[in-house]
């Protein structure tokens, strides 16, 4: 089943402490949608300026991606950001952001779109995400991402988008300034009554948590020696995740919980390389690979 | 098959942020030896002074715990520690520590304990655990803990005794600082190159990670709403873990991976009360029942 995906697309420069990569392919919609066309044809919406360079819509396009709804303004810039990670590679630092043509976001979804049955919405203001869930009244399923900007600037549009949605992605750290509860237990359970059926809290490098009404668990990260970039990871965990659900074309727990594993997974390649790099390498075959792994790792 | 560990025992003071409790039984060797007595007997070598409340060595003794090893001062007093969690319940600052008695800690371990097969050298100076490893020249599994004051302090007498051991467990801060290696998968394997065929690394809410020549794994923490004291949850992870081992008589890779679910779900009843006091509620059987919710929780 097609999966809709809106949200950002950018130019990232990342330090880290032994490499730098300037203008890399970033943005949270660019890792959603290329972890989740390991599963299911992708519908890209978002707008980039005059600078964007033409071989990485190819590169969408060479995926199933229909990148039908990137706009391109010819007058305008692609969305920068400029980030340094910490000796732990778990914390970071933004050095810089232009938000340049993301700053009008504001999108139209083509007709054909509006029929899409699973959505993502990327990180964005919860006001333009609300204008695209208007825009899809049929999707049976509804997911967002958030961040700290928007629970601290735009916390009323937040919580009403928390209640037309089916599920929430955040991290840790967003969960508890949501909810200003440390217990990440009692944080997921407190968002979740905020609305959305389910919530899962991203931890990094400690894996993530799923919470609905009648479940709550935890899945480790699969154990990365070589983690050369973690941009990415928590967009590449979610592209994953939705990717699989899209793929099965429903929601109920069991698929849930390996719509998780796989997400887990995603973003466990995504960290080995910067930009998109180890995502171009690999197949469907090698997350497979990989689940066998990790389901082994886990069983005792 | 029975059980020795030589460490401390302790009066604990403990701060969280909503409670508090003074002079509650604490000390890594009792949190380790009351979990252990679920899966095997225990016999515990450590020392206390003349106000050692008698009721906390009949609390032992009503468990499968043999206390002839503990050796009571009566000029002395007992290890004092106090401590204070932060609002998020992982982090905590300890205020005062007396060792008193521990700090002349070197013990002669009964005859009967140094035919002991399976060996837990509890926090101590890596010297005093060096010197009990020698009274157990016939030991089969010999595993240890440490902490920053070691690494930092004693790190040649460190460095020494794991070289003598099979099994190290310390938390992730400590592996970081021991290896310089802040990728904990990379710090697990460094530490494992020093000597100690397998390597855990605990990390609190987290869950815990195993390291052995052909095995990497991570446990995800048994998620738990309500943490109430964290004091001891690392000595009751080693005290699961190893009571496990000594029960099935074996350190095989797969009794291994079951015994550390084992540690992770000891921990979690730890957290759940002040002191012992959650762990004096229960029986074998609920953390079985816990065990089947957890393997539950990770299968897929």
């Amino acid at each position: 089943m097609p999966l809709l995906v809106v949200g950002s697309v950018a130019l990232d420069s990342v330090e880290t402490p032994t490499q730098t990569r300037e203008n890399v392919l970033g943005g949270s919609a660019s890792y959603f949608a290329y972890a989740a066309s390991f599963f299911t044809p992708v519908r890209l919406v978002s707008v980039v300026g005059g600078d964007w360079p033409a071989e990485y819509t190819e590169l969408f396009r060479s995926r199933q991606i229909d990148t039908s709804g990137l706009v391109v303004l010819p007058g305008s810039k692609t969305f920068r950001w400029t980030g340094k990670y910490l000796a732990n590679m778990n914390d970071r630092e933004t050095l810089d952001v232009q938000l340049n043509a993301f700053a009008e976001f504001d999108p139209v979804l083509p007709e054909e779109y509006t029929r899409c049955q699973f959505l993502f919405l990327a990180n964005g203001l919860p006001s333009v995400q609300m204008r695209v869930l208007e825009q899809c009244p049929g999707a049976t399923l509804r997911v967002a991402d958030t961040m700290d900007l928007y629970i601290n600037n735009t916390r009323d549009d937040l919580v009403d988008l928390l209640q037309r949605i089916d599920g929430l992605v955040l991290n840790d750290s967003e969960a508890r300034l949501l909810t200003g509860d440390d217990n990440l237990v009692r944080a997921g359970h407190a968002v979740r009554a905020m609305g959305p059926r389910f919530v899962v809290i991203k931890k990094g490098e400690h894996g993530a948590m799923f919470f609905s009404r009648h479940e709550t668990y935890v899945m480790p990260a699969y154990p990365t020696a070589d983690v050369v970039d973690p941009t990415g990871a928590g967009d590449s965990f979610a592209g994953g995740m939705m990717g699989y659900l899209a793929e099965q074309g429903n929601f109920e727990p069991k698929t849930l919980k390996k719509a998780m594993a796989y997400g887990t997974l995603a973003a466990s390649f995504t960290v080995e390389a910067f930009s998109l790099d180890r995502l171009r390498e690999i197949e469907r075959a090698d997350i497979d690979r990989r689940m066998e792994e990790y389901q082994r790792m886990l069983s005792f």
